[in-house]
């Protein structure tokens, strides 16, 4: 994945973004990395990071993957349409690292993976998913 | 699903379900429901609830569907091992409301399958999950 | 499920469906049934039948539920974007049954979940998947 | 993955391997492959190959890849619990690939992932699976 994110495409946070830390640090043509730090709103019944966040670090990474344009006036948009999350391992760590990969598709449905890591490198989680592109604004 | 929970058995909110505003309204063997409003901070780039607030709901619902002792004193924790969410419709109500059920396993795994629904009845995700009891403490 | 076949929709074989002895024994209007003798052919490693086997005719029966037309010169067809199966449990009897049923999408894609049983009434496996309309020929 | 397999763990195929003309052809600790040629008795109602070969081969891949001992004498066996197939694309060539990886876990239950491609490079699909061992016969 090139490790940069061109700063021109960065956007205010969407709502569930900011109320969970959450920042895209990396963006390009098929893939894409968003993190957020490691904090006790996350927790579980556990005292883990709840499985439901490990979902949504990977669905915001694996759907940002197909829906790069590198034009900040065009944005590109799709929707889910399946999800698929294994629990691999927790975290020792202080950040979530979520990176996604598009693998296939076309112009209206795409493929993606991606894995879930913390900051020491330990693999939480891997995802796969299916998504449907949505017609420009 | 039995429509009720014992409050005996009713929990202090862990992190993440007071953040999200989410809460346990059913509970008996075998079966779960977790509700949350659709509200602000639940929403993603589309303003649509984001995908990660599906899996976090249906992924405690399965999850305590599993979990159930109906002793307050005897808590039974679980792990997620896998978790596959189908992304069937979009809200026009103002709720969402995670169904889940055990459809199988042993001791040791179990398998959950579940629903999320608005309070308009309108299915916006199904879900199946595999789950790995946690020894108790 | 509507509990039969229109003869008039009866197919000939394809080559899998002839070669693994699977035949499709109902469909109506967002439903299917699938069927196959459990036959030493199936058999895996261990002398179980083989987890593909459960998820050809999951695939089979799902994607059957969404293309029934009624009307056997109208043929429609779909691909599997994502299929996902739980292995509940094994089976006791003598025949595999998968019963297929769509539980939402629109003119594109159809989603579809589906349960394995054997002729005892045992549940084998759980599925859900992601299917895509192909054109009329 | 290490691109032989040790003649020494060459098995008799099993009945479904042999009844769709399935190979091992390359066994390593945390990795397998598993190929057969496309033939036409592996086809759909579309004339393509069926999307539950794609999950046998994927299954057997993922599977061998947790069960990897090195000792002819030493057979470890494992159940699936939950397999995700994405079908990612359609093949060119005559021959189905299947490549699998553990991506971690312990003693009891194991990840994989991996992929299906033809012999011309084409990804047709990708997988990821939830596995637990069985107890040594």
């Amino acid at each position: 994945m090139r490790d940069d994110l061109d700063p021109r495409l960065v956007e205010p946070p969407y709502p569930l973004q900011r109320h969970l830390g959450m920042a895209l640090t990396a963006w390009s043509d098929g893939a894409a990395r968003v993190e957020a730090p490691i904090t006790e709103m996350l927790m579980n019944r556990q005292g883990l990071p709840h499985g439901g966040i490990h979902a949504t670090l990977l669905d915001s990474a694996l759907g940002y993957a197909g829906c790069y344009t590198g034009d900040p006036a065009r944005k590109q948009m799709a929707l889910t349409l399946s999800l698929t999350i294994s629990y691999v391992g927790q975290p020792t760590g202080t950040r979530l690292i979520a990176e996604g990969r598009v693998t296939g598709g076309g112009r209206k449905t795409y493929f993606a993976e991606g894995r879930l890591l913390d900051d020491h490198g330990a693999l939480l989680a891997t995802a796969t998913g299916v998504f449907k592109y949505r017609s420009p604004a």
